[in-house]
């Protein structure tokens, strides 16, 4: 461990990389300070300048790093999208591009292991599957407002199942060889997004 | 630990009761062979006469337990279901009655956490989701047979997409406090079935 003289804000980012990383490598139970902290180039006393624990590192690490993934995978596509073309297209390139490494599968993969026994945890998670679920809400609010999503829609109930049905996908990736689940969930989510459509005609 | 004169089956079996708690209660990671054998009041020495590793003990539970929970939980009741409101009702039950201490969620949960970095947990896993997945795509072609199927639902596409959905559904009831996203999922899964009805008249 080389000592290093960085900047507090710039010390806080590198531990939050490195709890990424750690994290995402072996759970939030398997990974351990010391890792965190090697990785990291620090001492255990930098990183409790910045987070006095685990659980405060972890919830930092959900609410900024996580939480600005799925800003960027979702919330902001959602947002730009202007039409069910414009949202099954989102969804399209989501379904191809998700991989075990990015942050929506960690966001899931840490839920499934914590969120049941650790309601800080639990809190900091759930705040960013809500603004995940939001941008689908908002979304749909849209375009039943501007006549392309179906009136009888609930906004709220399509975006618990749209967001849960995603969520499970990521861990589909990660136990199927070949593509074949892949797509088999990419087409019948778009069959679904198809279901919320103002049919013409 | 007080010795045990158990029968080799009985240890074997308390192994594995040991090993779910274990790995459901840490992750797999974060779960001790020590831990295990502790809990099952027994010997490393009776471990690994049974299980040469932990990722041996994993394989089991996750084949033998984690696959009889999803056989009595989804395979079973969805063979039983001769209709579409069966198929609904089946879903609606689990709706409810899902929590996270079930198989259900112990499968997502060691999904998540291994199955991106661990081939030989990552096939049993597969084999699991592999059972529940045609336990649908059966439902669905029996129904397509009978006639309360749309002919035009690809079977194997919406299975992949219902498990999952339900996958997701597992981790969304361990971040969320009250029953609102587990309600919400509950109603739009049940409108999402409703679309592969055959329409009547």
């Amino acid at each position: 461990m080389k000592p290093r003289r960085k900047q507090p804000k710039q010390t806080r980012e590198a531990l939050l990389d490195a709890a990424g990383v750690e994290f995402s490598g072996h759970g939030y139970s398997g990974a351990g300070l010391g890792g965190i902290v090697a990785r990291a180039e620090l001492t255990k006393g930098a990183l409790f300048h910045h987070f006095p624990d685990k659980r405060t590192l972890a919830a930092a690490w959900i609410s900024e790093r996580l939480g600005l993934g799925i800003e960027q995978m979702w919330v902001s596509p959602l947002g730009d999208a202007g039409s069910l073309d414009g949202f099954q297209n989102v969804c399209r390139s989501r379904c191809k591009d998700l991989h075990p490494e990015d942050a929506t599968s960690a966001l899931v993969a840490i839920a499934a292991e914590v969120a049941s026994r650790d309601e800080v945890l639990a809190d900091a998670l759930e705040q960013v599957f809500k603004t995940w679920r939001s941008a689908v809400v908002g979304l749909l609010q849209r375009g039943q407002a501007a006549g392309w999503i179906h009136r009888s829609i609930q906004p709220e109930l399509e975006a618990a199942f749209l967001v849960s049905a995603l969520s499970g996908f990521t861990v589909s990736l990660k136990t199927s060889v070949g593509p074949e689940t892949r797509n088999a969930f990419a087409r019948a989510l778009d069959g679904y997004l198809e279901t919320l459509r103002v049919q013409q005609g």
